[in-house]
Order: structure tokens, then sequence, then C-alpha cells
């Protein structure tokens, strides 16, 4: 219930399977995006982050993705619902932080 | 360079540590916030997220902290910049997910 | 083309009327949101913006909403897209903000 | 009390001017950004928007920017303080929305 392990697909077509959650809510994964703001063609790229165990099944989770093919990290914060269906439906925010050269150009590194 | 090992500071006065970055730049560390808009006392929480490993020196990086006092979980995206006095400066956006009763709830469950 | 003036519904239930755009790309008009984190009673709201007039029209656009049942201000900016079916389709990011005591708490004012 | 009428100055040296404020709390102005991330050079464009009219003169407002300089919309979000020294202070978050080509890239369109 409210187990994060699997694969999960958002409505831009990007994929992402988390591997087991560990007894403390961590866990590892791997990201396919479908989408990119980047030169490079995308790669899977690692996720790492952890969710909380409630009972109710309810809990919120976040992690982090380390692009491979580019020099940007994105998170992810969300929560997990029951559906009607009996299927969970994952709920998220992300940001994507993108490299910028140095500090006065701050304000634009996050979409 | 751009090693986030160590202590940082927000001007909040929230603090946080971040033990010893690995070889994949996963980190793991714990956070203590100055701030909360949960109800019970604060305590420590413990982040995990992972970092770049630019040679450079101005890495993004992104972490989760999975609170312990609340059904709360944060993310942080940000990057590394080398300060005028030798000292690194992190820049980093957050959201806050709060833990809400269902899915019609979702718009505002995001700060 | 890319003329926000009429009705516009989104997936909350929420729905807006925008008057007359003028010759600057400057409109007002009428909010009535669905959802609310207020006390009072939902009230239909004024709003106030501006768009581009690309020719193209896929024009991006912003507003203001004052609330009339609460203290809070939410802004929209957003881009206008033809759909498929010749009906134009609004994509809009919000943010509320919500009035708090004093500076300490300006970090959890914004959702 | 909590009247932006006047000049506005941010920590990245952009400026604003608020024209008077009306009995609704609506206003118009001028925005002079110091930074950019269109390829034509800056202009001072024009800001619309509103602001509660709390009598603790610690009011909420937002207002919207129609870039003269590229086909972008920025929306700001936030609440004028009571400074130390008598000075009132704003706080603000904004939002950027850039033109993208088409739905499918709606997803980068927001800073």
């Amino acid at each position: 219930q409210c187990d994060l392990t699997g694969w999960w697909e958002n409505e831009l077509g990007s994929k992402m399977h988390v591997d087991a959650v560990d007894s403390q809510g961590n866990f590892t994964g791997e990201y396919y995006t479908a989408v990119s703001s980047a030169q490079k063609p995308i790669e899977p790229s690692p996720l790492l982050g952890s969710q909380h165990l409630d009972e109710d099944g309810q809990c919120t989770f976040g992690f982090t993705v380390n692009w491979k093919f580019s020099d940007s990290t994105a998170v992810f914060a969300g929560q997990c619902f029951a559906g009607d269906g009996g299927e969970d439906v994952l709920q998220s925010i992300w940001l994507l932080r993108e490299k910028v050269d140095s500090l006065p150009s701050d304000w634009k590194a996050t979409r």
C-alpha cells in the first residue's frame, strides 16, 4: 500500500522504475524521461529518494534525478493516492535545476 | 571543489550536515530546519540526494528531506558556486509537499 | 485568434470570464474558483491582466486575481494554444500568495 | 500604508514604478528589468496588477508584466511588510512564462 516500487508513467510519456523501498522509506531507481531541454541524446538516469511509510497508503515522497546527459538535476515532490480502480496514482510537482555560469544568472536556473 | 560534504546554513537559520559524497555523487545527511508549518516540535530529519561531479566546481544537486515530525516531504534543487572569499555558496529552491486527504485537495498540497 | 475574451473552465471546475481585451492586450474579468484554502465562503473575484497579441495565436498571458473572500492574491501565467478541434486551450501555472503575520513567516506564504 | 505607489528595486537591480493605486486596489506601472533571457535588448515594460487594501498595511498583491522585447509574460505575487526603519519591504515570488511552439513543449515553458 503506497509502495512506490515498480514502474510509473506520467502524462508526458516519461517512465520511471523504483527499486525496492527499504525500511526507512529510502529507494533508488531509474528515470526514463520523454522530454529534455538538453542538447545531448536522452539517457536513462538514476534516481534516489525517500517516502513516508504511512499506514493509510497516502504517503508523500520526494526524489532526485541526476541526469546522465546534462549538467542538470531534477527533484520531484508528490503524494501517492489510491485510485478508483484500485490502482495507485502519483501526483507530483518538479523543479529542474539547470547549470548556469555564475551567481548573477542564478535567477533563471530553475524551471 | 563543489563538495557538499559538511555543514551548511541558510538565511532562515536552518542547517544541514551532508555526510561524505560517494563516487556516484550520492549523499546522505541530516537537516535541522529552523522553520516549520507542522504542529509537532521540530526534529532533525534525514536527507538523501545526489550531485553532479563537474570539474569546474559549479555542480548542480538535489536532495529530499523526509520530515520526522510530519507527514510532509521537502525537495531542494540547487547549484554550488565558488564565493568571493573562497567559500562555496549554495543556491537552491525548494518545494514542500504536505499530505492532503484526497485528490481534490491536491492543488493546495505544495508550497 | 488567441483571444482570451469569454468563458474558460479548468480541470478543477474553476471558471473565469474575460471581458474584452483592449488594443494593448489588457483585460479585466471575473474568476469563480471551485477550490479555496480560506475560511469564508467563496465569492467571485475580479481579475486583471494582459496578453501578448501575436499573430500566430499562441500568445502568452498573465493575470492577477484579488480574492474578495480572503487576504490572498493569486497570479496566473500561461499560454494559449490552438486545440485539435479548433478550440483554444489555455495552459497556465499559478501562485497563491497568502497573507502572513511577519517576515519570518514569509517562507511559507506561497503555494 | 502598504501603498505600492512609487519606485521599488530588487536585489538583482531590477526596478519598477507603480503609478497611483486606485480605490479598488488596481494599479499600472512600468518594470525595468536588470536581467533577461531574451535575445533582444531590454526595454521598460508595462505592468498591471492589484493589491489588497488592508488596514494593517501588510497587504498581498500581484501583477503581470507584458514584456515589450519578448513574447514572454511574467507574474509576481507578494506581500508588503513594514520594515524596521519605517520603510516598506516587498517580498515576492515570480513566474516567467516563455512562449513555446506547441503543447508538447509546455512542460518547460515556465521558470
